[in-house]
């Protein structure tokens, strides 16, 4: 791994998420790749915990993402193991055989069933997984085993990060109060085809599994799928919430009744909060930028259309220079194949209107474009002119910081 | 325009392409935006020439590209005007009027139809053309025509391309000797939706538009929509092949049979070989690379992964790097959609196998593959293990010069 220097972008501390009631968490060095840091997560969930996932949409996806899949079914989870430094996909037969061999070795360390322990790792592509370093670890660290330590955990899981990423929300379900915290960690190989890189959420919520797989499914959509650094996609990205059960309140079977709703607006913004963060370490970025399209026919053309401006090296390299060369901004709407009425299209920067009903605007500032996008917050407008779906899409510029940091990742 | 030194992977030299009987070109100075160069072209096709166009699917096209859509149904050409500098996209209704106007100007110079005159504008996205300086150019534009003048004619349509682009062959039809020579332009902003940037092929065969027009749409296929630079879509790509008619040989009019065998096989030539020198002019190129992927279920399945690997930034930069990432290949071929089975991907680069079979050699010689990156021509082939349909796609690395060359484009 390269050593970058803390982003800009990064919030100013990690936040102190409190302990979640039935979840245990340890950590430590056990040396795949780094040295002289914790490398290797363990996570307990009391019984009874639900679980819910979403997955990297890759067909080259890494064995434990397919292991986790599998699992999923059962909706139930007792422990998670999280390795940074190898990503053990494409490892054919042998990466599978890893993925079994960790689970069970947690497993029996736990004292539950194998198919209860759900595994993710995240690293280099190809390079066959030091196995016996994670079981060999089990037994020890399943007594080092406590509450809290988020801190630790989001240490431990990153790769190329340049800061560690957590967030967390009090809310109430039925007069209960409920905690939900989790943890993230992401920078390069970033792109919206999925629940992006590795995240785990934690509350103390009853919410059955299939429950809580629809509205992590939902949210997914708007945070993670709502990102992108550099329009790749990782082979390991995986998003887990775990609901413990151990508050009090009532079980809860619709993912979208009122008694639930203050949890998806907490679930959404810690689900948003995570993955603003990835993009605010995104690799080598030095703006973070939001881009807001309105007047699509649809969420979803309004979503598409955001990406394809965050994807655009153009669009990225123009925001890294403090160019006010929106032309790219066009450009990159036109290219997401979105068909736009000529005279239809409204683009703006920092709020100030370039041009509108597809012309320039006669008096447009460039003056005022260009001081705004000196601020390392960069706001982009669009509207389409067609209808009432608008969606937010968030990424970063495109600086030779991605360059240095991903022409030599792995030497 | 960033003053880039010429790209190291350019041809040696411009090629000497003949006349060809019943076109003739001349440049001029008129100062759209660059200063000391020329940066307007007029070409005259003699009568009866037809013409076949492949323009950009963006849907925020060009005007020019707008009205040669619209002319090309006739399938006649007399005058091609073309200006590097503003690219005339998404400047409204005036933008229209800028093209209707120029053509008009051009036709009566050039005494014919304003729907005879095609017109490409090439350069910055949304600032209003200098339209009087194209326009008044035209009267002593034709005076000064003559035949030859390839090399006047690819300097005046460049902008940031670092080497001008040339291609030609000779060939027969019917026994009788036929040229076809073109000239192209492009370097950023080069993705493979369509006829990318620009590129105008001649020939004095005849051939009537409907053929020339179907061979065109076949060729760009394997050629120009076979490349990417930077996965971003020019609102102005358009290609344009003219036939002449002069050549004396019998007027053929399907474009499968076998009296057209050569000037096809000589139309593909010259069409990479255009496409090609784009790629070796990508912005901030220092690698030149040919991915060939094999074993798909279809011609299109093969192509759609090679230009998944050609776009990721992670696999480009690597290459720049010159470090044997070979995961990233994986990732790519991954995030492409394409079902690939666990035991069936194989890896080479440079001709060594690095993966067979969903799995790494086990006595893999990274060493060897580390010295195959350090040549400026790379190669990368993969095989998906299903079926026979294969391509091949052309792309550049991902280097500090695109970050250097489109963080201040216009400033």
């Amino acid at each position: 791994m390269k050593s970058s220097s803390r982003s800009r972008l990064a919030p100013r501390m990690f936040p102190r998420i409190p302990p979640i009631a039935g979840v245990r968490l340890t950590t430590q060095s056990v040396g795949i790749k780094y040295a002289r840091r914790h490398d290797l997560l363990l996570v307990d969930c009391v019984r009874g915990s639900t679980v819910a996932g979403v997955f990297t949409r890759s067909t080259t996806a890494a064995a434990p993402v397919m292991w986790c899949r599998e699992q999923l079914s059962r909706g139930r989870i007792r422990g998670l193991v999280v390795n940074s430094g190898n990503a053990n996909a494409f490892t054919g037969l042998a990466g599978e055989e890893a993925v079994r061999a960790t689970a069970a070795a947690a497993a029996q360390a736990l004292g539950c069933r194998r198919n209860q322990v759900f595994v993710a790792s995240t690293g280099v592509i190809g390079e066959p997984l030091p196995l016996n370093r994670l079981t060999g670890a089990m037994p020890q660290m399943v007594e080092a085993l406590g509450p809290g330590g988020w801190r630790a955990a989001a240490r431990a899981i990153r790769t190329t990060d340049t800061f560690i990423k957590g967030a967390w929300r009090r809310c109430e379900i039925d007069g209960h109060e409920i905690t939900l915290g989790g943890i993230a960690k992401g920078s390069g190989m970033i792109a919206p085809k999925m629940g992006t890189m590795l995240a785990f959420l934690f509350t103390n919520a009853r919410i059955p599994s299939i429950a809580l797989q629809a509205m992590l499914r939902a949210s997914v959509e708007t945070s993670f799928n709502s990102i992108t650094v550099d329009s790749d996609t990782s082979t390991s990205d995986t998003v887990l919430l775990v609901a413990t059960g151990r508050s009090n309140h009532s079980r809860l079977d619709s993912p979208h009744g009122p008694k639930l709703r203050d949890f998806r607006r907490a679930l959404d913004e810690v689900m948003v909060e995570l993955a603003t963060q990835v993009v605010r370490d995104g690799e080598g970025a030095s703006k973070f930028v939001t881009i807001e399209v309105s007047g699509a026919s649809s969420w979803r053309m309004a979503r598409s259309v955001g990406l394809s401006i965050a994807n655009s090296p153009l669009v990225k390299t123009a925001i890294a220079g403090e160019d006010a060369n929106w032309g790219r901004i066009v450009m990159a709407v036109g290219k997401s194949g979105v068909v736009v009425g000529s005279n239809a299209l409204s683009i703006s920067m920092g709020g100030i209107v370039i041009a509108q009903k597809g012309e320039r605007l006669a008096d447009y500032d460039e003056a005022a474009v260009a001081l705004h996008l000196k601020n390392s917050e960069v706001h982009i407008g669009v509207d389409l002119g067609q209808g009432r779906g608008k969606a937010t899409v968030w990424t970063c510029d495109l600086t030779h910081g991605y360059i240095e940091i991903n022409a030599d990742y792995r030497t």
